[in-house]
């Protein structure tokens, strides 16, 4: 039976159109699928510095460069939210497709912060942005692992930050929430709950909770992310987030994943990138 | 006892340059040390296109950018050949400087054939060049794994692919051997050996064998690879590349390792900055 494409990459974020880009000029047939703009969770990000061989650009600007090189290679791109995969076929609400592979780069999405889509000076990632607060005030909130991994990692660079947690104790590592409380500039703030953000001109510059007022300089939300799996049956998973080997596979013979969407220690562009050319040298070497 | 430094990263390519980013935007005090140019490998690459953001950009235009960013961040670079590591000291041709930890960079060099420096269709890597050849004639020379993978790797893109290898088989896995038996436009020349290059304003146009005389658009060069680890007497290794964990940690408690001198399966710009982030993630996460 003659399938429509050797491999359909679902997602069009920077690992998506990696992972094409690589297939493509090994001159297999290749179809990125996504219900959304090409870039990804690029699109969410104000300034990258940290993504070798830009300086400085903006996360839609990086999106855009990398776009290019997709449509330069001429690789097909449609529209479609996938409803389910199963037996080599892609189902999207529009159609379904068949394919040789799959490779599974859906990303995951930040839980959101309530009220902060127009402040300029609220992140997402302390590793991405931390830079930008040197010697300043910042606030952290959450109170996972994740909140305390960015609040360590900001404690360093920042002269101080403070936690925000709703709990009333951390949830995570023992040793993590050890490590927050010996550092002398991390004020914690448990059973601390947000009820106003106050800002000027879009600048947030103060935190009004039910434990007082906390003037700041930025704002880092770790509240967790999103991964959206659920339509994803079939395929094992760890948390929602999808488990694959060194040679970025799944569980299922014909399907790979690469970037933010499998489980792993580091979610940055540049490991996304390495593992989307992993996985398409995989497909393409098994489709030899 | 204060060390010179948290982290030294032994290597100017795009792998140690990434890692170094991540380690001073981390806020710790990192040296770079080269005893070449910064951008290693790049700096022999003559374009690339497979390097997200970049629809197409030369090897040294790439490594002057990271060089830039590095620059930009006051990222200190200091020039010296590596003699030997131990005890949390970095001993050069130059100076013994004391650090926390270590990450090598060092990548690996390709085995040059001779007489092809000034020709401009000769590469050393299918995956970077390939596209370059669509439809056109290429020799592979050599004849073990890696060049078997090159010719596989071409022969769907090439309208023809000769295989030009000295030995008297193909020095390498059986099913590869056999993969390439069976594709029609692979012609393989064993017991053949290189005679001269015949070229025209430095592009290759013939090359002449004791098997005779073989017209080409283009050479791929796959006889090998140098990694120099030799000066690394107690890390351990797997013929000459270092083995690394998940977190790319060495045996060796204080050494990480990245980027094309490390042992794995794909060697490429976007899997050293991967592995260089995680190295440098991790190094951050112990100094905490």
């Amino acid at each position: 039976m003659k399938l429509d494409f050797d491999c359909v990459v679902v997602g069009a974020g920077i690992a998506g159109m990696t992972a094409a880009i690589y297939l493509k000029r090994s001159n297999l047939n290749v179809l990125i699928l996504d219900n959304d703009a090409p870039g990804g969770l690029l699109n969410k990000i104000s300034v990258v510095e940290n993504y070798p061989g830009f300086t400085k650009i903006s996360g839609p600007d990086l999106a855009y460069k990398i776009y290019e090189q997709v449509n330069n290679l001429g690789i097909e791109i449609r529209y479609g939210k996938v409803i389910d995969i199963k037996d080599h076929q892609v189902i999207t609400d529009l159609e379904t497709i068949t394919t040789k592979k799959i490779i599974l780069a859906i990303g995951r999405k930040t839980r959101k912060l309530e009220n902060t889509n127009n402040l300029k000076n609220v992140s997402y990632c302390a590793v991405c942005d931390a830079n930008l607060y040197k010697n300043k005030t910042v606030a952290v909130v959450g109170y996972s692992n994740s909140a305390m991994e960015e609040a360590l990692y900001l404690s360093d660079i920042c002269q101080k930050v403070i936690i925000i947690g709703r709990g009333s104790d951390f949830k995570g590592e023992a040793t993590l929430a050890e490590q927050i409380k010996n550092k002398s500039n991390i004020e914690i703030q448990l059973d601390c709950v947000i009820k106003t953000l106050s800002s000027d001109n879009d600048i947030l510059n103060k935190i009004i909770t039910n434990k007082g007022d906390f003037e700041v300089d930025g704002m880092f939300v770790a509240i967790g992310y999103e991964p959206n799996t659920e339509f994803l049956k079939d395929i094992t998973k760890d948390n929602g987030y999808i488990i694959v080997d060194n040679k970025m596979k799944t569980n299922i013979d014909y399907i790979f994943a690469c970037g933010d969407i499998i489980k792993k220690d580091v979610y940055q562009l540049t490991t996304a990138v390495g593992e989307a050319t992993i996985a398409a040298i995989n497909v393409k070497k098994e489709i030899n």
